[in-house]
């Protein structure tokens, strides 16, 4: 099941994806993506209604971020071998754990915006855990029990405000607009196995990041066991899961940084596609 | 003005303190203190309203946060130069900066949870801004127009986990019960020089931090401004300005951390006093 949010930014409505690709509302069902309409028994009720019964969206909507509601938009930092190596980084003995501010929360497809004298704006494409029910203090065996489903992430980064500006990277990770999510949250029954995905990111067109969660050094369950052992995961929260290889920091002979008018085309195996312009800061 | 909100946590009411020391409610005036309802009009408007025409609250109820709603708890890292002694650390050349988790707010005199397996939580006094309007991209001149009030908060910080697991400190700073604010919510027009508070933290009531805002590093108005230009500022959001020597991990000729049973006290000039009981976890 493939579930969205859809409308202007603030008043988006949940909907779902029927099998022609059209948007059925389901504000109808439930009041938004959020909270309790992400557990497992509410999750089954709106899988057993039938699509076609639900008024059809016309036109072509903005999409919202998925989900709404969280407290945390946890990131887990430098979680692919191949990534660290091109980043000059050691290869973490237990997994990196950040917070993005909510601020930087989007639309799949909205703008990202540029701040102001940045130079060092970059790309990640990212799988994105979306929690279905409270995680505190989990085992590993029993993670993906508080798993609603993925969607695609990009975790847009600064780097001179992540990594030459001291302290930790936080400053680097939540400007506006910072954190595109979508265009769907895919429930899990939907993603057999999460370490299988092919993933990728195109600037303008040519292909920048090519790889898959197989290369992730601490996979989905790990991290889920890990962050609840710190900081409490409940419905709507989201965790990325970090990058593989191609970011622009990474480039060979030097650095390869977005430039406003560019164009981030992300996708995932099963998880569908997002794309947004980089436009500069007001 | 000292406001305020009490009640059962997760269902407060606003309210704030008449010169007696009694809860006025003012439920009837604002839906809770968030948002709008911390602009500088919207306090003005409560400002003028004679606390006796207000219902009186009987009791003695518990107090939680006083600012709810919020996307942001920011913390500034080693903000006073003689804790950054004590730890050992140099001199930051920019303010730290990272994130507590939302899940960490908590009630000024709330038991604060020591995480399972725990044996390194420690206390931070500090002086805590929370915001009035939005602020992004703001000057130093102006970064005070966007200040609300401010409040005593508690740090509270896991040192195994923030400083021993590898990453940012964000793990060792975001357990449940970690971010102690209040009692109440000082509007600015109290508090004419934030740089110029007595704080004290006491643990079973034997003075363990003693120290003033005069020795902060990077002040409110640096802080603020220089936050607004990685992170939006948004009203209701709190910036926990760093804490003064005396912490647990700097005593010497060894760490001392907290335990079970112990009570911390801690208060500022102007901003009142809270306290919160150690409790082990569940």
């Amino acid at each position: 099941m493939k579930l969205l949010r859809y409308g202007p930014a603030g008043q988006e409505k949940p909907g779902l994806l029927d099998s022609d690709g059209a948007i059925r509302d389901l504000s109808g069902v439930i009041p938004d993506l959020a909270g309790d309409a992400l557990a497992p028994g509410a999750l089954a009720k709106i899988a057993a209604i039938d699509p076609a019964s639900l008024p059809k969206v016309t036109g072509n909507p903005r999409l919202g971020p998925p989900v709404t509601g969280m407290k945390n938009l946890v990131c887990i930092g430098l979680n692919y071998a191949d990534h660290a190596a091109e980043t000059g980084s050691p290869i973490p003995k237990e997994p990196i754990v950040f917070l993005k501010s909510l601020n930087a929360l989007s639309g799949p497809n909205d703008d990202v915006v540029i701040p102001r004298n940045s130079v060092k704006t970059d790309y990640e494409v990212e799988l994105a855990i979306i929690i279905g029910t409270r995680a505190k203090y989990v085992s590993e065996e029993n993670a993906l029990d508080h798993v609603a489903g993925y969607a695609v992430g990009n975790d847009v980064s600064e780097r001179e405000w992540q990594a030459e500006r001291g302290g930790a990277w936080d400053k680097g990770k939540g400007f506006d607009t910072f954190g595109p999510l979508g265009p769907w949250l895919v429930t899990k029954d939907e993603i057999p196995d999460p370490q299988n995905l092919a993933m990728f990111t195109d600037v303008d067109g040519v292909r920048q990041q090519d790889g898959s969660t197989r290369t992730m050094i601490f996979g989905v369950k790990q991290v889920i066991a890990y962050v609840s052992q710190c900081i409490t995961l409940n419905p709507g929260d989201v965790i990325f899961t970090g990058t593989p290889p191609g970011v622009g920091l990474g480039k060979k002979p030097a650095p390869v940084f977005l430039k406003a008018g560019q164009v981030m085309k992300l996708g995932i195996a099963g998880l569908g596609e997002q794309q947004q312009k980089l436009v500069p800061s007001s």
